[in-house]
């Protein structure tokens, strides 16, 4: 990484003039090019309009802290419409920069920048503190104790240990209701979150409920329907937003369409499944083959009709008062509408948003993709994904001990964690994330775990959970906190870290001072609205730490982080430091040596700074002709 | 490059069991590892089938030269099966190989090892060598002379310079014809060409004829559809295949179609083009805003019935009796049917190769897409790309003089050729290729220039179009012939290039030299099938010489190319090395020297040696369980 400065763009406010295009507009878009970079006969942007090359030459329109600021001009001729920069030296020699770097050769497109003109997730979606809660989990309500469990269900004792074998891994009820998730709010507010994400609340024959029977109603043993009324009601009160969880890939075997469907091959919703003939070998698609969720097909009308498309869907109903839900996170969107020859995938999520943006436009659309996500998240649906390419799996092998065991459901082959290095942690976060448009990586989960995967404190370097929820606050994404994390839980796979909340323990030794790192860090990025929208430069990267800034006109915060001791140098030209840099949280050295900044410490460290914003010119400039 | 060996797989024989899968079907693929890159825990395939991982465990099958062979079975779940090989060390260490090659990071899906179960190219494809004819600058027939130049034309006699300044540049007008081609098939045959591709023939009101004004008939300036059926009864005959070239893009603004759709609002004509209401200027859409070339729009079905779909269009008379042609290439495929937010690209394509298999499967779909063409070549209809990026300007880059001008044509930006060593030739080599499926690539054009680039050879560095000519034979890809090349011409963009071919020259002391270079490496891709169709090894890269090897069951060829004096050396244990190794082309050393295999040249050169074949189980041995 760059001991010497490079040339920047990446898509915040600061570089592109509009984070909202319409189609045919025409935007403005600048490169920062160090002074010493060497004089240039040419720098430009090359768009890629109907898969055609366009050049838009660029002009240089001010010149500030060494660097040499161009702009060009670029319509955006399609909804998602590529480019990528070139500079050309007077020598002749060629650059090129994309979303992954610079580059000398011909790069291919899918790493490109993009302006996307599909309408935008709501600006409150960037700057959301996530908080997810698996409802059996979390808290139980006074009445959840009166419920009897249902027949499917082994009881169990809030303090019970869970059980993971099945059946008990699927039907061990804790019996968490939402009454109990609206009575302890306060936690939540407490740290700062202002976005909760409940796993599904519908009617199933398991713990996690994504085997819904119905989507009719809120589970009765959850509350009901006016349970969910009155937790957004009073979440909306405090300033918390509250998305849902939907399973566009499949229902429970016990859903009343499945049902149905077997009971009757004559009924419309036999179209809702894939039902194999005697002679494929009967029986119906699943989701991986397990019985108890088949698989959805999205090719019949009527199932889009009660499901996703119009206001009498399942998508609009909840979004609708009385329940004025602000959004879905969408299960396995990634398998979503696909099978064999087929793909309606695109179709699926487009009319999902469709209709959210016909009830409710303010409403976010997160898509489950917990691999390559980039084919399905350039704009036209999701906002973010659920992924763990870019941020926690990289995370994960630069920040566990060596030869962790990662246990299941993260998506480390043979449930293995490989090591990296910070270079090799860097390579594949910027791999991954490079194939999203920058405003999908603002809305994209930056997970240390979820209700899916062990815990990241479970084998996690001593001293690293700083380092893991800072960067988790600091890199473009929404922070996401596995409801249970901030109480220092840890879980060996996705079956153990689903562990009940262990109330009365907040003040506890060792409980504390992790509330403590959620608190400060969370804060942190509520308080500075650069960690949400502002652009990102990589400063120096070794193998222990890494160092970056997220910047705008108004603030730069300098991060480093460091999994031991380290140090790292930096271009004294490389950000804007002043004598009054502030360390705004940690414990490392930021300090100036001639030319150089010398970041360092001996120990794991997260640390921030803040400095003077970026002397960028200003947007009110006529654009170039 | 590999100083040492690396782990290896690719789409042939070798090491894929079958190269035509359908869906649903089980084949095995196999990896070479070599016998030092330590001991492993777990070999296996990842796929990807409908979005989510899968991964199927690998077993040793066989030990041979110092190489492990290692063998998977994967199910074809989707058309287009994407898979990649782990490989992780008792050490816990992992690594990837895709097409790109070897990561100890995890990659992106989109560089994946690829099955494909769309229906194949016929066998022929990979084993053809193309020439490409611009019928108004090939030759002249006798009946050419009697035919009056038409009223759009400036007539030329078939020595004058070319005209390069508009009108001339598309209106001078040489007269040549298709019984001119007929007349010369001698001359293809006499260097091995077997697909002759003719760029457009149907009448128009330019030299170049992409500005069709009817589909319906051979331009009669040609000599008339009789004067076609001749020609490819000739062909035929000779063992020559014969492909045309059909505007899906565009059509002339003399074609019926849209002088009837101008004239008539109401016309069904109407509909196959953009035209825009007065409200928004008025006028239509056309390529690049070129008014002479309307473009189609492609949610007509009445333009698809007449064109594209089903046994009465366009696609498929030509395909049938009298005409027989063997194929398309179609023009500007990149940009067909995308506008705005507007996308059919995929549905022409698929409706053009479904009329295709219907009227003659026996036929080739090659289609225009000169920058990154990865995401159209998957599969689904495009055999192959004619495109500039995987091989043509990267081997410019590597061979022109530095700081030659390209010319227009080629898409070199501001048409200035980039210099690279052959690090950066491979790298952008690779870069590009990795995108496509393999059997994509063994059906793509290697051309070193066609009729829309400057040619190769006139800035080309001394002696290197053996180097060129060689890699373009040697390489997976269709060797492209672009009549001329052969005769050793030049030009310095894509209009200087279509110069009429000199007959008569043959044996001209700057021309036989020429000759001989191309029957000398047009046959030896003959000669060796292997060039066709067998695997690609690369062994060794310098700054001034790469070395790669082809390779089967039956043979390997072992390739250096060198544009300047160059050493490499590779491990002994890469090839299949025996005394009897035999140099078929070429002035090169190849020398054995303990552990290393050295190959040098002291000038330009490129050379091709005849080793054994690779010892590799045989495919009949039962599937590991």
């Amino acid at each position: 990484m760059p001991s010497r400065l490079t040339p920047h763009h990446d898509g915040s406010p600061l570089y592109v003039s509009t984070q909202a295009p319409e189609l045919g507009e025409v935007v403005r878009v600048r490169l920062r090019v160090p002074g010493d970079f060497g004089p240039l006969a040419w720098v430009g942007t090359r768009s890629n309009p109907n898969r055609e090359p366009r050049f838009d030459e660029a002009s240089v329109i001010a010149a500030a802290d060494g660097w040499q600021w161009w702009e060009a001009s670029v319509e955006v001729e399609n909804p998602v419409h590529g480019y990528r920069w070139l500079l050309v030296g007077v020598d002749g020699r060629q650059h090129w920069l994309n979303q992954l770097g610079l580059f000398t050769t011909e790069v291919r497109d899918h790493d490109d920048f993009r302006l996307v003109a599909h309408e935008p997730a709501p600006a409150w979606a960037a700057s959301s503190i996530l908080y997810q809660v698996f409802p059996d989990r979390f808290a139980r309500s006074a009445a959840a104790g009166s419920r009897p469990a249902p027949e499917w269900a082994i009881p169990a004792e809030w303090s019970d240990p869970l059980d993971p074998v099945p059946p008990a891994r699927s039907t061990q009820f804790f019996g968490g209701d939402l009454d109990g998730v609206r009575e302890h709010l306060d936690h939540l507010e407490s740290f700062g979150v202002n976005l909760l994400y409940l796993t599904p609340m519908f009617p199933a024959r398991s713990n996690h409920r994504y085997d819904a029977s119905t989507f009719d109603v809120v589970d009765p043993l959850l509350g009901g329907d006016e349970a969910l009324v009155r937790l957004v009601e009073a979440a909306h009160a405090r300033g918390i937003r509250v998305i849902g969880d939907l399973t566009s890939n499949h229902s429970g075997d016990a859903h009343e369409w499945f049902r149905t469907a077997q009971a009757d091959p004559d009924s419309v919703e036999r179209g809702f499944y894939y039902f194999r003939d005697e002679a494929q070998g009967g029986g119906y698609e699943s989701w991986l083959g397990v019985p108890s969720l088949p698989k959805f097909d999205w090719s019949s009308a009527e199932l889009r009709r009660r499901f996703i498309e119009g206001r009498d869907s399942v998508v609009a109903r909840f979004l609708a008062p009385p329940f004025n839900l602000d959004g879905w996170r969408i299960d396995v969107a990634n398998m979503t509408g696909r099978l064999g020859a087929e793909d309606l995938n695109a179709e699926v999520r487009q009319t999902i948003r469709r209709t959210m943006l016909d009830v409710n436009p303010d409403t976010i659309l997160l898509g489950e993709s917990t691999n390559d996500a980039a084919s399905d998240v350039q704009g036209d649906a999701w906002h973010g994904a659920m992924t763990y390419t870019p941020f926690t799996r990289p995370l994960w092998s630069w920040l566990l001990e060596p030869g962790s065991p990662a246990g299941g459901g993260i998506g480390f082959p043979l449930a293995a964690v490989p090591s990296y290095d910070g270079h090799e942690f860097l390579e594949t976060h910027l791999r991954f994330a490079a194939g999203f448009p920058w405003r999908t990586r603002l809305a994209t989960m930056n997970a240390l775990d979820t209700h899916d995967t062990p815990r990241f404190g479970t084998h996690a370097r001593p001293g690293t959970l700083p380092v893991a929820l800072g960067l988790a606050v600091t890199l473009p994404g929404i922070p996401v906190v596995w409801a249970g994390d901030e109480f220092g839980l840890t879980g060996v796979d996705g079956e153990a870290s689903r562990t009940p909340i262990p109330w009365g323990s907040e003040t506890a030794s060792e409980v504390a001072p992790v509330l403590d790192t959620y608190r400060e860090l969370l804060g942190l990025r509520r308080a500075h609205p650069v960690l949400a929208t502002g652009g990102l430069r990589w400063l120096a990267v070794g193998d222990d730490a890494i160092a970056f800034v997220r910047e705008s006109a108004d603030e730069q915060l300098l991060v480093f982080a460091a999994r031991a001791a380290a140090t790292l140098e930096l271009p004294a030209a490389a950000i804007a430091m002043t004598d009054a840099a502030a360390r705004l949280t940690g414990d490392a050295e930021l300090e100036a040596s001639g030319d150089l900044l010398r970041l360092s410490s001996g120990a794991p460290a997260f640390a921030v700074w803040r400095l003077a914003g970026v002397a960028a010119p200003a947007w009110s400039g006529p654009a170039p002709a």
